[in-house]
């Protein structure tokens, strides 16, 4: 039996014009501004016109640690809304940005999988609506006027040694990693050390995910830390008054975009914050507008839950007053056999016994997300060669968790592989039965937050800081960041800081390397292993074999 | 009396639908990429189509040498477009789209002024369609993988002193202009000294200008030479493997844009190559397309004739085989005044005998552009401070010199401005005076070409070039790109390489700096003063003002 690659079904996809994809959320075409006749920005008018209106119901999907056997979350979320939509929900889906520097390095991603994806995919891989390229302008134009700032006279005495905001570029450019500027004499301003992230990473992007609108926006940019005196005083956007430029720079790209799944139901891709550093949501722009206009708003975040779900809801929904009415764990029983123990080459042949073995990382994430007062349903994504037994004895564990598993088919079939699982949702949902709440108080200690966070969710015994990390956040406590919540940057294939400890491992310890204060974004990034905020291209980029064929078609970019 | 701003009278624009627009040219709205209501990009399947129509008249607008009190070369392009519709022609305008970066150093710039302006002025300051963000991208995809190729083993032998291919930011940023990158130890690469120019003067840009197809542009993007061996043998961009993955990120960036006049008249805004270090035109693909939708089409050159209409005619007509019918010098009473010697301040006083010794700069460009074959009209752009005397003076002196100009109103007045040029204008076209050829042959050498620019147009004695670039010159034509034309860099504000010489001087040298090959682009530029390839920001950047305001509208950028 042979299947159809992503892109050929994709490229198959019966678009509609994405007028009438707006038309199913009430959005009149006056209102959608559009890039092609596939994707569109919807207009901050419109935003702003139906703030009053009702909020629908919000659904988040996260997943198991992910395994090299991939568990489907993107393509779970597309088929849970098209799902919705099957059974006479008016539901949209909210999933992130791609970051188009990496797909020349590894080939580019689908916005889910076989049928339950979100087209128009080549776009979405390559310059979209320009988002990216808008924030990667902003951020660089800060960069050009602290050192513009410096070069004129240096009137609010920034030290040039302590300047922490670098350069980023939609890139895969290891060579910018370190560099040092300036240089060729005194036209060109004082030599210094500095390098360049790629632009996911950037703490504009953050903030573009984050903000509520565009005053919001505009406050949180001024807030960035840039530098720091001789004597350690802040330095921020503000000072420098890039703030309101960066915010006309950003305008169009804090509308979000309206494009559509196979099925032609709305999707909204907007946003793409780095799942380590930052929060890894897409915006909250995006996903508040939904709610406006959907009964249902079904949404992603990124990593495993222990990551992902952990800062959706202590971040996303602390900051944008959003709570979640049911979480969706994905799983995969090829996926539990990995953390069972089986290697990737021999996931093919039937091992009831090490689905079971596998079974409790799975059963961490449930309750971890149950702890949060969110209901819990978990979606087995299935596989062509996953068997009756093997499947059956997830649904029984996840039983004994008190929870339901539901076999989903949507990679095959579309929403018609989902309907169960959307009833499901839509059941829960509507018995109102989540009473959410994040995992611990604005006012708790930086260092207590994390604390929470190791053990509740990660189950560690104890967390390691030494003095100079534990005296850098009694500084910021002091300086009035105390009440910001906390970013954890750690491994996602494990609970632990080590990768390879699968399953649901207990008793270890979570050191933590280093902090830093995203004082835009507003969270502390709490880093607890090696984080690359640079990446480099493989031997054989992707890019090599990238090109356009006779036919104009995009070859080799999947 | 008090004016309107340039930025007022566009938000007033009474702006149609970008679909009407395209019908004036008969492009059917499927064919219309829309960018928001009223951008859109013509599609290449639709410009596939039409190649077989007739060609309309090609109208190019020059000027003067630029002085400090304008000349108003975009206004006139576009209020002679207007014009020309107004008289009953299916015209288009062809001009080229504004560098975002620089914006937030000095102010952006309207596309024309007054009440000749192409709109929507906001966006075409900003990102637009996105072709600038675009082209960064695929220049810094190569540069990238330059290094990658390096790092990775350097099996073509790059030697990483003789990388010759930097990155692009469009952004003012004089610290990026020389750099060290690859720091950091092992995993960052080989450390070398590079550095960062502004996107248009990327060769990307100047390639995609240049491209008659997606074809050709990926053929010229494979010709780019980015290194050199040890034994100095050139490494392409083919070689490394990223032509086909630039063509695919520039693919969208090579439809050309429309937009509108004030008049929602059709006006095609694609491509902006420095009019130094490249030829400073809008892009061939844009002109072709719009020579087959209308009767007419107004583009124009940057800088002066000596530079804009020189290069226009020796690399663009040449390279896609373009032909004028007409060429418009622009021209200002003030403009020839200040050629006359008056100082800036002076100019508001009538000054008839200023304004007649001006003439001869202007008489110089007529001679010139005649020299090309092609009959020539002036006009002259009316400045309200302007006497009927200064105008007859400037008129006078035209006839003498056996052509006619004609004052226009186009800045205060629209196309009721210009109908006595268009008339003019279009009488000339029909008559079919032209008869063009470039000034040299392509088989003449390379040091010849700029001896013949020098003498003929910049009406020097002698070109100055010691025997480091005679030898260089001479070993590009041993390897093959005798053939190319010559890109002349110099200052645009003399005939001379002295920008303080102005009129009309003789018996002066042209001194050759430096020459580079852009093998892609094809051309050779040759030198002959200081150029800035990458800007910085003034000590008060524009940036610092600019911001939204209460309404939502962009302050401070003009």
């Amino acid at each position: 039996m042979s299947y159809k690659s992503d892109i050929e079904i994709a490229r198959e996809a019966n678009k509609k014009p994405i007028q009438e994809i707006g038309e199913k959320l009430g959005i009149p075409s006056d209102h959608l501004l559009p890039y092609g006749h596939d994707k569109a920005k919807v207009s901050q008018d419109f935003i702003n016109s139906v703030k009053g209106n009702k909020n629908g119901k919000l659904v988040l999907v996260t997943a198991i640690n992910p395994t090299p056997a991939g568990e489907g979350k993107t393509t779970t979320t597309v088929g849970l809304g098209d799902g919705l939509n099957r059974i006479g929900k008016k539901a949209a889906v909210c999933i992130r940005e791609a970051s188009l520097g990496p797909c020349f390095g590894m080939k580019g991603g689908a916005a889910g999988g076989g049928y339950a994806q979100v087209v128009p995919m080549e776009e979405m891989n390559l310059h979209f609506t320009g988002d990216f390229h808008a924030i990667t302008t902003a951020h660089n134009l800060l960069s050009a006027m602290i050192d513009n700032h410096i070069y004129w006279g240096n009137e609010l005495g920034i030290d040039e040694r302590r300047v922490v905001w670098r350069r980023v570029l939609d890139m895969n450019d290891r060579a910018l990693r370190d560099i040092v500027t300036s240089l060729g004499g005194v036209a060109n301003g004082f030599p210094r050390q500095t390098g360049f992230d790629i632009t996911v990473a950037s703490e504009v992007m953050a903030i573009l995910c984050l903000s509520t609108d565009l005053e919001d926006l505009e406050h949180r940019l001024g807030n960035i830390i840039v530098a720091y005196t001789r004597d350690k005083q802040p330095i921020t956007c503000r000072d420098i008054k890039a703030d309101g430029a960066m915010t006309v720079l950003l305008k169009d790209a804090m509308q979000p975009n309206l494009v559509q799944t196979l099925e032609n139901n709305p999707a909204f891709v907007h946003g793409g914050p780095f799942a380590n550093i930052a929060h890894g949501c897409n915006s909250v722009m995006a996903t508040t507008t939904a709610l406006k206009l959907a009964d249902y708003v079904v949404t992603e975040a990124g990593f495993g839950a222990d990551l992902g779900a952990e800062k959706f809801m202590n971040i996303k929904c602390r900051k944008a007053g959003l709570a979640p009415s049911v979480v969706v764990v994905v799983a995969t029983v090829r996926a539990m056999k990995m953390n069972g123990g089986v290697a990737k080459a021999d996931l093919g042949a039937e091992n009831v016994e090490a689905v079971k073995k596998g079974c409790p990382n799975l059963g961490r994430h449930i309750e971890n997300v149950k702890s949060f007062g969110v209901p819990v349903v978990v979606a087995i994504n299935h596989f062509v060669t996953d068997t009756d037994a093997e499947v059956q004895a997830v649904k029984d564990y996840v039983a004994e968790q008190g929870s339901e598993a539901i076999l989903c088919q949507h990679w095959a079939k579309g929403s018609e592989g989902t309907e169960e699982l959307a009833t499901r949702v839509a059941a829960i949902a509507e018995a109102g039965q989540a009473n959410f709440a994040p995992l611990y108080p604005d006012d708790m200690p930086l260092l207590q937050k994390v604390e929470t966070i190791a053990k509740r969710i990660y189950r560690a015994d104890e967390v390691l800081a030494d003095q100079k990390i534990r005296n850098q956040l009694k500084e910021w406590e002091d300086a009035g960041y105390g009440n910001l919540p906390v970013c954890m940057a750690k491994t996602q294939y494990s609970f632990t800081t080590d990768p390879r400890r699968r399953g649901a491992p207990t008793g270890h310890s979570v050191p933590v390397r280093e902090v830093r204060l995203s004082a835009g974004a507003g969270f502390v990034v709490v880093i607890c292993g090696e984080i690359m905020t640079m990446p480099g291209l493989p031997s054989k980029p992707a890019a090599e074999a990238i090109k356009l064929n006779a036919d104009g078609d995009i070859e080799g970019l999947f």
